[in-house]
């Protein structure tokens, strides 16, 4: 490396993004994608260190060229000394809107939460990993804040166990509800996690022994339980929770006699 | 295996999807995803064989338990035999929605498209993969056809040219195009591909000779681009096209000097 | 762009990679991944025609500075117009050596093989995807060929069956089979399909109907298999096949009652 | 749910792993892969929690039908309450080996490590998320300890600078280097990680303002670097310490000008 780069380098440079633009195209959403940053997330239970990957981005009047990349890395580093809830996470959209000087900022995080579980009957208990993600979106008048999670759990085919003498396929499904929530709202990840829980046949747990195992096995058996039963037992709970706005809850079943997966989904707004 | 199992098999067994469901709940999507299956798609220059990864689903009307699922494979497998056009998609659509006695059907098939390509300097030519995607929708009054193209570019910033004395950093980037068009549009995936490809600082080919690579390397200085630069010269041009009733364009450039991408979106739709 | 750009350009350019390198470090492997090209596969009904991700590499002597990417590609377009069997993928090893005057040349070539697949009962039929690849290699003296299969298949756990008054979990799982054969052997990718696919509790289908799924439901519960079991069942057929000469076998269970795998692997090699 | 389920729960029930095989083939691995769990792990300057993805195998005696999966998600929960050391890993397998009663028990777990990353001029500093995994290995006489890393890098190309009258194309480069070290050696994954990022034309830092944009495109370009130079470097600077006993580096170089990578390994082992 040239030693002289450091002693040369200007005090001023030239800011390109801040040139104006004459194409007369707002550009809805700019920023950065994939940055992974240490996130402190708000459990029932106490708070917890994970890792997020991060999307950040505000949206580009139609008069600027771009938009000021660095600042987003900034504003995060700024932000991640302390619990991320969904209120600081709203703060912080607020700021980089400032910064930025942007008429809209938007978020998302995706992270891995731990949830203890304990075995059904020896209640020997594990760390259960959870897919989460933080969405929000505010504008000056507008704050949006969205909880989605990704829950495994077991399925056993209903008209599998109809039609057979014996026996019955079963297989693991994920259940991904995405509801848009009042940002003043107390609804946890966790309610979310264990709404999606009890819509399939059994729930899933990282430690089981021989007498859980039985337990479990005969659970599903006893409760088939198609992908379109998992999306409106979702559906029926959700809609009884005053504190969600919106939500779609998507199911997917691995199928374990085919090779592709059997889905289903519903959307749902607050009337 | 127990050999009495075809012995034994019903000629008739029970139909538990038939069933009626009285939780009031319509399944906006239920289907299959992520079936492969060949596919023969239709270029400017001919026809071409391809691995197709399959999502089709019908919407379920709410006082049915389960739609059925091997009917979407039996459709597939009677359509795969000639090409599929947007025309022949929307026909298979028509046929799922009889055979599922549905509202409505949707489809999405991700594939790999092959286009050839002339180095700059020396013409030599190969194959540049592009994944490619057909989305569509019917229902008794409507069809809706989609195209979707993920490019790979070269992009070169525009502020890291200004401000350094020599060199600029650049990278590869994707330009992402998913545009809504007539079902009776005479637009070609191509079509696409070459709008995205001229959006960046030079295109990118599969094979490049020497006298190949000095000409995209100085092509790439001479056209410095920034992520918001992509979008908007893309709609410039995609706006310009009256077969294209909506767009969405999505570009992200692969950092060189960062381990995270930029990326910037804009949404269109013909007044 | 610079219009300029064509008619300036040199017809003979310095070639850094032909430097003399002072390190004395032979690189083992150098040369391209992720290359897809369209690959013409011979199968025991017939050719088919399927997308090809391609590993080519060669060993760079210690003097040498680099070696030239390009003739990589150039190499492979000119071998991609007819079938890849083995005997040609090691041809186009042999050239692509010369080419660049190499010790050693490798190749890994990832694609999907589509095979009929007829139901067990209704004897409907579709095309089933299975993820294969080659992998060979070659020297002056040596030629190595290697075929690699990824088969999903249906297991029932024994223990689940055993220890519970009714039902038994099963899942999706995947029975990886990467054998080293003689490359003038017949023994084709739908052969290790077959082992693959007789060590599971069922095999897989992407068809099925009604009395097809209680066939099925029924032979996985009278055939409960562990993971190990399938890696035991397929090392047996593996060693009487003298085609083989040494292999690995790694079976994976997408558990249904945990969100991780279980997973077995044996290493064989013939004496 | 069948309320009588719990009631009825057996206190012992068949043990069918424990079963005696008489197939005769050892399994040389089998347990569970994908298993995320909370980690804590100590670095330069202090200790961090993060993610961990697991695998974890013993190998089984040819005599016994199976090995006891749950057993291996016990072990991890009572050894993840305290730093997970190179040490504390192999203490780990040694239990685990004896609570298996297996010859053999290996571990592999991936992780985020972040470190804290000043920007060249700017000094402003930030996390950098790197990708590690650590692997071990146990029998009665042998204990086996590697640390991986993937770090991502810059690079530019030397013959694109040497060819063109201006400009030159970079990229994004990842380095893996996978070290086998001696287990009470206290090479720590940042002392990889500084090897990787001296092997490029310059580092890759999360947060980069105009000025330290402006440094690192100049250092990009004073320091053109092959995939082959990243590689003969890494070599270099490794078999200088003492404390590694084999290691591959392994570089990719995802290509500007193409949509596939350029890749070089090289593996090395003390003589």
């Amino acid at each position: 490396v040239n030693p002289a780069l450091l002693a040369t380098a200007p005090t001023a440079t030239p800011d390109v993004q801040a040139e104006r633009d004459d194409r007369g195209i707002c550009v809805d959403r700019v920023g950065i994608r994939g940055l992974r940053y240490p996130i402190l997330i708000e459990t029932l239970v106490g708070s917890q260190t994970s890792v997020g990957s991060w999307e950040l981005t505000v949206e580009l009047q139609k008069d600027r060229r771009g938009t000021h990349m660095s600042r987003f890395v900034e504003t995060l580093e700024q932000w991640s000394s302390e619990s991320m809830t969904g209120a600081r996470l709203l703060g912080m959209l607020a700021d980089l809107r400032q910064r930025l000087d942007a008429p809209l900022a938007s978020a998302r995080c995706d992270f891995t939460l731990f949830v203890e579980r304990s075995a059904p009957v020896s209640r020997l208990s594990a760390q259960h990993a959870i897919d989460c993600r933080f969405e929000a979106m505010t504008t000056a008048r507008q704050a949006e804040l969205t909880l989605v999670v990704r829950v495994p759990v077991t399925t056993l085919c209903p008209c599998s166990k109809e039609i057979s003498e014996y026996g019955a396929h079963n297989q693991r499904g994920y259940v991904d509800i995405r509801a848009s929530i009042d940002p003043e709202s107390d609804l946890a990840f966790e309610d979310l996690i264990a709404v999606a829980e009890a819509s399939g046949s059994a729930p899933i747990y990282p430690l089981l022994k021989r007498v859980d195992e039985r337990h479990v096995t005969m659970q599903a058996y006893d409760a088939p339980t198609f992908v379109e039963d998992v999306v409106r037992r979702t559906t029926l709970s959700l809609t009884d929770d005053k504190r969600v706005k919106q939500f779609t809850v998507h199911a997917e079943n691995q199928e374990s006699i085919h090779d592709h997966s059997a889905v289903a989904t519903v959307h749902w707004e607050r009337g």
